[in-house]
């Protein structure tokens, strides 16, 4: 029933049994980086919960040029805060996510909000449920509410602030979410409105481009295009990957924060493809599993296999609700790096 | 232990007890349109699939405007003839898709080839494997792997046989895939490299416009930007969306099957919000899970709060994975539409 | 953007381009043998799939003493006839389930049904929803209800025809499924309630013993514990772990077949810790990820580390539903078995 | 594109538009209740995570007989001390756990260690790793290590400590565990071998029963049908469901704590089938999907329809990584509870 007999204490052997597992302990009154030391006693996801910890304190603490990659519904998930303020504290050189982000955030600029679910999802994929939303004229994102009525103030507010602004050019997507930002910015600071001016604001204040590849998909990629069939505006799909590519290039060190998967995620990663070097670090928080075989979940070891990663790089994902992960993570990160 | 002695058989008793759940019957040499019927007999994924083998059915067999959304690693997955033959057998009208997608279709419709990796995955996850990947020029998709000398083939490809043809100006990005479907086709006809000339080919012999709207986010795309470095090219982001909105607004009825998540999904829903009508059928075959609020994930019946699907739209989703389910349900869909 | 320029054909870069991906392709009237071959041309999920049949097809066609762990909600879910075929035609010879399986397959015996719930799960997750089944005394399991009644008569039935067999002795668990198999095939055959005498039934006609480690975890070990009060009778834990642990031990070769995880997949893996040897076919068909560190989803190498496989066992894991997965399996390995 | 022109205030609207969603704020030093009261402000799995901090802060505090179900690899995952810490804190009146838990667990209380496995997986799934773990002597589970000699000294500590105190009766499982738990705080205390003696030995300590309904499906049950081979020993599967049945009936409220799925989940669930009331207060950690119909994934809502639950239970699941979250959701009820 055991192989102990024949067990030796060979030098291969060694490397199995070197680091113990011990246990986390918890109390009340600790802090976050008192947990997240905690874990890093255990196992499983909790030991790479604590390495995720570990590598975001040495960027945040470090000089690496930092590329952050943004999917999901984290802003009517309520994680505009916490994106913004790494934004804001210096710690993001670019950001890449989708329109929807940009969308949620700039409702949230000019005065709108998302609204809590009832617990417990009383209603969670009823059908029945959701054709009374729609009757009410209210969207739902899993848990959380959204009126649609913020969509006309958004499509005001973009009327009124932003396009007249970028006039009849075709411009980049980076130079439209820059214009965005202002827009957010001012009429929050102007009008008072919103808690506070969010991504988008926090980028264009600290110059930081954000790259939206798929911003058709989007209602703020719809309001683009109803504005480019009444002007000469539109968007070049392509004429902000220079100035990304520069970033990666130019860089001394660089690091990959990424939230979420699908388009944020690769393109990223795919930044590296076109530079000599590769990531040196990097953190992924996705609840995607890796069996589907598609990008979204995949492991950073694959992207090590494309020359994305450095051999040497400090990598790590936790397969965990990015909800839950992302604060978590960011608050201990933050107190290692003081 | 039991409520039985007061269940009456009152009226509202009975929707919950006239429908049995009968076994699934399997045997050798049955086709997979009787086993189509046998999951019909059961219960949890088996009913959804029985359901959206129903559904696509209807859709073959109809008159239904369709949209296909394509994401994840189909290509390299060995899903490329079941969609080009969906293509060429008139089954959609419009396809979305995503630049990898693209990009691997090329590759194999110019002579190249995606391998096995070895049976069992041994070294998925493997940080040193995927190193010594890196070292051999191979790039590693999930357990498929690619010679990296196929992407010189598929930029020598382009240069030769689109780019020319596109020349100095800003084109939309359904321009861009069409001119890359003509040149697959052509290359596949003249040299007789490759065993099909794919999904773009098909798109542009049958006049199916290919929508990619994150195409930056690809090696397409990334040879795209290069050629824009060089000359008056680029891609409008917005341009296609017009013939795309005008698809679904002029439909009498319409049909989306949704493989996998991300960009492709969402961008086949939407298009609904700019219409005045919405879905009359939806399939979706997905293995992302709902609970990360994601939008892959997401249900349908999120989608009818938003008022992308129909209040009667018949709709189905299928959690499992899509390498396994989309050819099952095709096959049998197939069946049950002739 | 591309390291072909110096990847050379040195004999370590065949391994990784020897092996092709082929494209499924499917056609109306295929049967599910031509689909799984399909299959094996494909990558991913797709190309475990065909490794699932192609080890399960050796398994039935071979001499093999099989173990077949089967959980979650499988006879529910309509899988009742797939196993109980399965043991009639001799390709199992020991089963290890769950309490739940045989409660469920009683009470089909009996004359008892499941039925489906509304389509597209208009109300799963729904509290309220679920209130009301509670009042209107219906079980539901995922998308399958069941009226609680049928508890009723599945009590009678033990008290009838089940324990008064047993007496007021302490019995093994196998001798105790054994009875109860026996008593559904003499119901069932008396009376011709239902449709098949089901699972416990076949295992009783075949001679093959049925484990059910937590038994007591169930409604089935309810009753147990019920009738144990009143009477000297009683189940011994260990008492068919002797039996079971000899078939491993006397067999020449062995296969596990494991549906779904929980105690079935460990009990039938773990048998091998008491015997010289260790499993040489493994198949799993899951949907449990391996991230969570459970043995659910856990893969079939780690299983290789305790000395449950054999090294060179043929193994595969199948991560997807295996309400779907299980007839397309077994309707492929009977094809390719006869 | 909205309906924001016919959406009026309606008293039916207000449901849906009354709670808005704030954003997370975090920062260097914040202690983890203060992170739990920002995941209040936020939405989806965040918003669960606040929820079920909640409940246990109430169940911590309060005067409800609480059943603790724990599964999974939680003890080789280094959550041993967050759960005896409940324990011997008089926060758990029933623990129902795996055989191998307490394996684990007394291989702990002995001296023996669990290892960490390589950061970052390097080589997770890899069949030769394993088979080199294997001739090692190294049982893997998932990322960490158990040298097989540790079981050895485990069946040596049940022969000296456990098996003669127990005699040539059958005794029920409680008994057992009950007496596995003395012997490792007796054997702890005696040698001041273990940090600590764990979960088994505080169990014991503070009267704790310890159901382990699958214990055959363990190394502790292989080793307990060894004994029973050699000796009068026997263990009675039925023996302790009456006691626990008893401690639910006669509680005035109760509590369930379910920290991953598997037998420990139904069976702490299922107690209340044969009780007149059903739980007020449920919290359930784990990563396992309700999409699989399975048990360990279902939501608790499906438990309110066989009875389980009451009516207004308060009760809430956190789909994520329970070696994350249990000590995350414990520490900051325990900040609450005070």
């Amino acid at each position: 029933m055991s192989d102990s007999d024949d067990a030796d204490e060979a030098p291969d052997r060694e490397e199995f049994g070197h680091d113990p597992v011990e246990h986390a302990s918890v109390s009340a009154g600790m802090t976050v980086a008192e947990l997240a030391a905690e874990y890093g006693k255990a196992g499983i996801g909790a030991a790479d919960l604590h390495e995720a910890v570990a590598v975001t304190g040495e960027i945040l603490d470090g000089e690496a040029t930092t590329f952050l990659g943004l999917a999901g519904a984290m802003v009517p998930a309520g994680m505009r805060a916490v994106v913004a303020d790494l934004i804001r504290d210096g710690h993001v050189d670019a950001l890449v996510t989708t329109g929807a982000t940009l969308t949620h955030d700039t409702i949230e600029a000019i005065g709108g909000k998302h609204h809590h679910g009832r617990e417990d999802h009383p209603d969670l994929d009823d059908r029945a449920f959701d054709e009374r939303l729609r009757e009410e004229g209210v969207d739902r994102i899993y848990n959380v509410y959204l009126p649609q009525e913020h969509f006309a103030a958004f499509e005001e507010h973009l009327r009124a602030e932003v396009f007249d602004e970028l006039g009849e050019e075709v411009v980049s997507i980076a130079a439209f979410t820059r214009e965005l930002g202002r827009a957010n910015a001012a009429v929050n600071d102007r009008e008072g409105v919103g808690e506070d001016a969010g991504i988008a604001a926090a980028a264009f204040e600290h110059d930081v481009p954000v790259h939206v590849p798929a911003v058709q998909d989007s209602v703020l990629g719809l309001q683009a295009w109803l504005r480019s069939q009444v002007s000469g505006f539109s968007l070049d799909a392509l004429a902000d990957m220079s100035p990304l590519n520069d970033l990666a290039y130019e860089a001394d060190s660089t690091a990959a924060i990424v939230v979420g998967g699908g388009v944020p995620k690769n393109y990223v990663l795919q930044t590296m493809l076109v530079t000599p070097g590769a990531y040196d670090y990097a953190v992924q928080l996705t609840m995607d599993p890796p069996q589907t075989g598609g990008l979204s979940g995949a492991t950073l070891d694959e992207a090590r296999s494309w020359g994305k990663l450095e051999r040497d790089a400090r990598s790590v994902s936790v397969y965990a609700d990015a909800t839950i992960t992302l604060p978590l993570v960011v608050a201990a990160a933050r107190d290692r790096a003081e």
